[in-house]
């Protein structure tokens, strides 16, 4: 039986997704509530990696395993082997053509801001500060220079091997809000697919637009020349967080 | 010089506002970082104590100290030394009138709840799940019959050793939100003072009166004969915050 699972997860204390040696990650960490729960050793896979310190309300996964524990049951039965950082949020049964990975359809990863001279404790650990944020108006036009289907190769890490760097960004939406007195902004990106640090570059050109620290020509050119350097920063991981993976119209869910 | 700072810390991994042996408390904390800071070893006194895992976005707090560091560039001067979980939001300079403790005229207290069927990772820090939370209509109606001058003798946890138990609350308010796909909500409790586990013991008995599970006359009962046993559970701390500590017309925040 093919097991999709619904998880979210503080990504804090994690290396990221990705399994790898000599520290803790997601990957791992299920597969070894899987075998704590069931006695059965499976390999885990995720919609897409989430790097170190990025957080998760809506990532999913899928293993095979010969077990009778009803899909919908999954979610109890590995909780209680698992860390208060990762939750089974849902589960069900999946077709064997069904990939995570490649029958993800649409992603939504959601960055927080907060504006604010100070750090604040209650903020720090899932947003990321800076002193001045431009205004609503001014993010919302930047944000709709990202949008549309585009070579984001400048907005892609060095040293990742994809074989194209053309994605579709359906969706930039920004958001605003108050919480303990201070202001919250949110930036909200849809897509077919992401690249390697591509949202938090995003995050990073879209402030620096919006302030007026770089231009609309700067950011053509990024996107004709495919130059990173042509770009802002890339903004930290503890900011972003993968909302929602979409595969298609009888699995959208928000 | 007396120095008052407006502090908020992540009181997770705290054991409470006042120092004791072998525990970390928040007040021991700051006390270290001006000895640190500034080689001086200080008494630190808080607005009140806030219990083990409850969190502040504006305690309040002041010492006496002979230096010349200017009182608003403290905060730069402690935050260097404090851990991450602990920052100092401003600082002024008090009369020798002033103190922390007694001159408090105001306090506002904020519970956060939020409904899931499941823990959410990314609201387990700062807020208290419950499957299923009354609605805003039913929570409004009980929290008016919490406000008011009242003998609040019933909502306090024994061992503590008061003068008087009647308090003034001047508001209970109560609004919600969504966020992550769950619904959130806040329940803001504004006095002139409050008993020992006396928010937490307001939140829990506001959630049994609002869900029809205890009613109005066992709370006036209780507000009458000042038995603990006539309401319902104290909260966890987690889903507390002290939000902000007024002192006068000329000290009003939010």
């Amino acid at each position: 039986m093919r097991y999709v699972l619904t998880v979210a997860y503080d990504g804090t204390e994690f290396s990221g997704w990705q399994r790898q040696k000599g520290a803790t990650s997601v990957q791992e960490t299920l597969e070894n509530a899987v075998l704590a729960a069931l006695g059965k050793t499976v390999r885990v896979t995720g919609s897409g990696r989430t790097d170190a310190g990025v957080h998760a309300a809506g990532q999913v996964c899928h293993f095979d395993l010969d077990a009778t524990v009803p899909p919908e049951k999954m979610p109890d039965c590995l909780n209680v082997k698992l860390p208060a950082s990762v939750r089974v949020l849902s589960g069900r049964a999946g077709a064997e053509s069904f990939d995570s990975c490649r029958s993800a359809k649409k992603k939504t990863y959601r960055y927080s801001l907060y504006e604010s001279e100070r750090e604040m404790p209650l903020k720090e650990r899932y947003a990321v500060r800076a002193e001045s944020i431009p205004t609503l108006a001014a993010l919302k036009k930047a944000a709709s220079l990202m949008e549309g289907t585009k070579d984001f190769k400048a907005f892609c890490s060095s040293g990742s091997a994809v074989k194209t760097t053309v994605r579709t960004v359906y969706e930039v939406r920004v958001e605003e809000g108050k919480s303990f007195g201070s202001r919250d902004v949110f930036i909200s990106v849809c897509g077919n697919g992401f690249l390697y640090n591509m949202v938090r570059t995003m995050v990073g050109e879209l402030l620096d637009l919006a302030s007026g620290k770089r231009s609309e020509e700067s950011l053509l050119e990024a996107f004709q020349s495919g130059q990173r350097g042509l770009l802002g920063k890339t903004m930290p991981a503890k900011g972003l967080c993968l909302m929602n993976v979409a595969y298609g119209e009888e699995d959208e869910n928000d």
